[in-house]
């Protein structure tokens, strides 16, 4: 079997319902951040909810069974929009963009704001570790060694605060289906947490050498 | 000095200005949801899009500057409204309702929904890291031993499927400042995912003796 020729005007439209898709999310993480920080009156606080409760009766007029899952674009790209790490329509996401390299590296630079928050003023300890397991499985992805999430650790170095951060995750070691992934936030001045993850390609995915994309 | 006898008004006040927070979070929850799975047509999307907008102008009108961070009571108790788990004002939060008992034990029954994806179908990896980093520390600090965390270990049993699960943690042990908990997160067939959280009490709280309720 051949693959089909993409057809231009799906993919125009794949992007342009992208770009829709992804505005609509971005706004909704901006209404997050607001409902924490707002400070205006009671009684608007309980005309926005109103209001809020109609979009969602709109949305919800048509919407598929249960979560995202992972869909495939024409093109073969597994697209995991639901994803509460990088999903583009998940407002839980911050989202992370995040880049890999062949060599088994994955980095993102990102913002997190008042919806992330732990400690006053710092990142909530488990949003460092839900970032940090994401980066890895992807470093481990990028390099050619896939696989499910088996232990990961998370060391607290200091504090993690909110604002403007890094992360990275590199291989450090491949033993046959278990790879080992090292990696850490930091912020400007240095790294706040760092992270090692163990990555075992599962049984039913061992088939004739092959691996699939990703897991997660 | 004497605490102040609490102003009935004010607890009163106090408390439908809660329930009027979570109201509004909660709805923010739904819309979350219903962004990731809605089908409707996109123009419907944008239209929707461009209300959501309205809305936050309508809350930024007056906020706070920055994260929420802790505020307390008049009567002492610490409200962590914007925290990433437990936030009552926080979308991005499930939020889960924790029982503390005080042989130094936490533990939440939730539901995790489409918003809470990582592989298929399952919770994100990540996303049980983060809860169980919440209940750990909850843990500690309910045995009288809080802290910040200084490692979390996450051990993945087997996947965990979104809809309704329990996390519980359990204080292990305690040496001085550093206190060990173990936990799990469970689903109606058993334990899918395991923790180990090292907390340490910082130096800056090691005064007389005494402890801070907690940190997280």
């Amino acid at each position: 079997m051949f693959d089909t020729p993409e057809d231009p005007s799906e993919v125009e439209e794949s992007e342009r319902e992208h770009a829709v898709r992804g505005d609509l999310a971005a706004s909704t993480r901006l209404l997050v951040d607001a409902v924490i920080r707002s400070t205006v009156a009671e009684a608007e606080l309980v005309a926005v909810r109103a209001e809020i409760d109609q979009l969602v009766a709109r949305l919800q007029a048509s919407q598929m069974d249960g979560s995202y899952g992972v869909n495939r674009s024409g093109s073969g790209t597994v697209r995991a929009q639901g994803n509460a790490v990088i999903g583009l329509r998940n407002a839980v996401a911050p989202p992370l963009v995040i880049t890999q390299e062949p060599e088994g590296r994955a980095w993102a630079e990102f913002h997190l704001g008042a919806a992330y928050e732990g400690p006053p003023g710092l990142v909530h300890g488990g949003v460092s570790a839900l970032i940090l397991d994401q980066l890895a499985g992807e470093a481990a992805a990028a390099g050619g060694s896939p696989g499910m999430t088996g232990t990961l650790t998370v060391r607290y170095r200091r504090g993690t605060p909110l604002g403007d951060l890094r992360g990275e995750c590199w291989i450090e070691k491949v033993d046959g289906v278990k790879t080992t992934v090292k990696g850490h936030l930091q912020d400007a001045e240095g790294v706040t947490v760092e992270a090692e993850g163990i990555f075992i390609l599962p049984r039913w995915a061992r088939v004739d050498g092959e691996r699939p994309e990703r897991f997660e």
